[in-house]
């Protein structure tokens, strides 16, 4: 294997991931590890330690390191201030915050803000997007935290966020709905209870949450469904509310929107937009990286990469 | 004291209140108990058991026994089919089910069902509103699940409800909120960020909840919002999309609005409503027990209940 230039880190709450760069820009391979920020703690040494391990020998050649996600965050290696939208993710030069790594600084990535919100990582995924094509318009980022994000040429103009991947768990986890919806997800997806409870969700939405996700206990009760339909309905309504909300809060319903998600969450995705009319491109899983790939080359790191 | 005839039961799922009532209809005395549906569990025999205790000289009259709320659920004493609505709360006689209870019969009050809904306990301070006078309009139950109910001419004719209660327990307890909210109430309410929450709530509504709720962790995070005034601008936005999506139900905003509540809770919703340009009538706690004279006496239970 060709010897790494740069290592790009996605270092988030629950898990961390590493790709290793080589002088021509191509990755060449990846690692990935659960040690989100929840395990590693606020110690600065301990994320040290922790990309020391995750490198591995990659460490040898002491490649630039870049990093972002929640690793920038109060609760992370280092609190990197948010840098308040709009941000031309891809014209302007984006300040990196530098901490003492194993071999040499790394260097953390800041978030963005608007007035009601933040993020940390999401901003690095739109960047990759925004290089790979999609520049301008909305684009849904599904996850625990569900940011609506609005770009026009390249910059980040705005974003909205939806806990609905939290709200899921949490009900699904404690209170009333949880004893209705049972506590193992199924093997697999019963597609049909999710897309009924997409339209709940779609058609409902004026109602507020609290009162379309209390018709799953209802349902429960009255026409006995069995838990995991219970658990799909859940899903399907938090979901088709959300995508009924974040159209009220861009103005319109796209006709295509991107998607970056892991494989599962896009294809609920794909499946909830379509029935809002909404036609998913969903993006590969190189967002990231790319995008950590361009923020190091502007920032001069890695040499080599181009 | 005179003889009780009847003992007025509201049997709920963490609490229970029993009135003594006189053969002229007046409550004479009550007493309450955190033994609610929850801590007695589903054996019929515990459920006698604890009425005794509640009861204690009282029983000493075999007055007639009538109970409503959770106690006819299917995790409490006897389960008790839902009546589906339209339910003629004043005009008609609601079937009771008798289980055996420590002296003679107790009745069980059913609750209500409509294809998206159920409420056990409600239909009874709903029938006590009517006959204090509001048996047409809209009327809000604050609690855990918040019922918003329609009657005409006495009829429970419709319902809807918001798990508000529980969606503020939840978030206040578990996951990204909870930790900057912090975990104990304030002493006295900060109503200026209460009614804060209650305007971003009242005018995103159409956001979604997911959305709206974040924003509390975002301006925590972003402007140090200190905890408990998280804490209230969380509640406030609950509340006020509520009262959206309610307003949204009833397919327009209500002058005037009868509120059945516990006095904390009650003033809660009157500040929220205001800021809706709803005037708050509070209904006085007795609404229960009054419904469940007019249901005892409708079977003819409790001779001399007038």
């Amino acid at each position: 294997m060709a010897e790494p230039v740069l290592l790009a880190v996605d270092w988030g709450t629950t898990s961390v991931r590493a790709s290793a760069v080589g002088a021509d820009g191509t990755v060449l391979d990846s690692a990935s590890a659960s040690e989100g920020i929840l395990t590693v703690g606020t110690e600065p040494a301990a994320y040290a330690q922790t990309l020391t391990r995750l490198a591995g020998s990659w460490a040898e050649s002491r490649p630039a390191v870049i990093a972002c996600g929640m690793v920038g965050s109060a609760k992370g290696w280092h609190e990197v201030p948010y840098l308040p939208a709009p941000v031309p993710l891809t014209a302007g030069e984006v300040p990196l915050t530098q901490v003492a790594g194993p071999w040499g600084p790394v260097h953390l990535v800041p978030g963005v803000s608007t007035d009601g919100g933040v993020m940390r990582g999401e901003e690095t995924q739109l960047l990759g997007l925004a290089l790979a094509g999609h520049a301008t318009g909305p684009a849904v980022l599904p996850g625990t935290h569900t940011k609506w994000a609005l770009l026009a040429d390249g910059a980040l103009t705005d974003f909205h966020t939806a806990m609905t991947g939290e709200l899921f768990a949490l009900l699904s986890t404690h209170g009333t709905i949880a004893q209705v919806v049972g506590d193992v997800a199924p093997s697999e997806a019963d597609w049909s209870a999710f897309e009924a409870g997409v339209q709940r969700g779609l058609a409902g939405a004026g109602l507020g949450a609290a009162a379309l996700v209390f018709g799953v206990r209802a349902r429960a009760l009255l026409e006995k469904m069995p838990p995991e339909q219970a658990r799909e309905e859940l899903s399907g309504i938090l979901i088709g509310a959300e995508i009924a909300g974040a159209c009220h809060w861009l103005g319109h319903t796209p006709a295509r929107l991107p998607v970056v998600a892991s494989a599962a969450l896009a294809e609920r995705y794909r499946r909830a937009l379509a029935a809002a009319g909404i036609v998913a491109d969903i993006a590969d899983g190189g967002v990231t990286t790319r995008g950590l790939i361009h923020l190091a080359r502007t920032a001069g790191l890695g040499e080599g990469v181009t």
